[in-house]
């Protein structure tokens, strides 16, 4: 299969390396701009293209990972004779894709940062496709880099990334708030890391509704206010600490 | 050293544990109700004492591990003769035990549920004490069975407490959520487990400030409202989502 990979940043430096490293044959990879992309084509063994009017028509396989705003420009841009485009966003619908013959989403389900290496072989795919010839090409393709693979419309695709907001973008700003806490405090975050894994043990072997425990889940109303009176000269985390607290009370009792 | 453990709920009995199977010395675990602390004290082959005149008053150390609630109630109750006093809360001052002549703060900073077995060697104990000779017993007496051991005083103990809250209490309650935002639609929670596993990597590895990602760390206002829309049926939830993003935008840009 050939494959265009249109897009340099983060996700497709990521996805970029996961195919290359996989054997995936990536003929091309555009950018408007150059400097990135002319690293990662590098990196990938790949012609760089940053004229969009000169990708190769013919390849069996485009994916667009680009940041989401841009993708329906490039769309409108991007001229075709074969092959299933694809897109990687997580929020995205997957008709923006409906002037192309054949089209789908392709969306990696993790937190990509720079220079960062991850285990690429466990990260699940959410999977969409305009007819089912489609989607089992893609999943037939998906198969040879990762054994999580998901079929999920776009609705719920949407839901998937609001959830993972939560339980990652939100999970981690909750360790940075006790870092900064504790940094305050001349006190090193190491102290946490045996709870954090713990925590995230639990959380993953049984159930995180079952495994919450804590103030709020015993309804310590006392210890809460005295939690709140220590944070009074940190307002925001403050706040977020009523407002989680009063949830989980909630949701609790 | 001979110890009498005072308590027998959920803490006492990972405690208890911890201790028996390092091959500490528990003499007599106490309760003033009777079914909890009969069992504990058979696993721990220890003597069961229901009525606290009854304790052993020249043992060498006392574990009061109690429910923050009745720590001051219990103290008060209970006369000796020998050996350092200790309480297990994160919160509690060391002083409301200077009634004895010897004593201190024994804190493991750990998620106890019960039935869950850990990783005991790994858990971080918080000491404190009214001198340091106390202090070096109960350092030595801790290394038996942990290596990860902080001086911390009272005021220091309870911000590790609030700061705890947050890195593990309401993380779980991150994790609960999605969980219930997936459940309502259909979709199993173990989609999420690798994206989790990773921002738990990331955040111990490099620090949380530096793994921050998401839609309110690149201040997508355009996604956050689309979320916020797709959370509409959730208030509750819809607020914490509001919230949280308005402090990450805030911190990082």
């Amino acid at each position: 299969m050939k494959i265009v990979l249109l897009g340099s940043g983060n996700v497709a430096n990521h996805l970029g390396n996961l195919l290359y490293n996989s054997g995936q044959n990536i003929i091309e990879v555009y950018n408007k701009f150059d400097e990135s992309g002319i690293v990662l084509s590098k990196k990938l063994n790949a012609k760089f293209i940053n004229n969009i009017s000169e990708i190769n028509k013919n390849a069996d396989l485009y994916i667009i990972s680009v940041v989401d705003d841009f993708i329906e420009e490039l769309v409108s841009e991007l001229e075709l004779e074969n092959g299933i485009v694809v897109h990687t966003s997580g929020t995205k619908n997957m008709n923006i894709l409906n002037k192309f013959e054949n089209y789908g989403v392709f969306y990696p389900l993790q937190t990509f940062s720079r220079n960062t290496e991850l285990d690429y072989s466990n990260i699940p795919f959410l999977l969409e496709a305009n007819n089912k010839e489609n989607l089992n090409l893609l999943k037939k393709f998906t198969k040879n880099f990762s054994e999580n693979i998901f079929e999920i419309n776009s609705e719920k695709r949407k839901i998937v990334h609001v959830s993972a907001v939560f339980a990652c973008n939100f999970t981690n700003y909750m360790f940075s708030v006790s870092e900064a806490i504790l940094a305050k405090n001349d006190i090193s975050f190491d102290i946490l890391k045996p709870l954090i894994q713990e925590t995230i043990n639990k959380a993953i072997k049984n159930s995180p509704k079952q495994s919450q425990t804590g103030p709020a889940k015993r309804k310590d109303l006392k210890l809460i206010n005295e939690h709140l009176k220590l944070l009074e000269k940190d307002k925001d985390y403050q706040k977020i600490y009523g407002l989680i607290s009063e949830a989980i009370i909630k949701d609790f009792n």
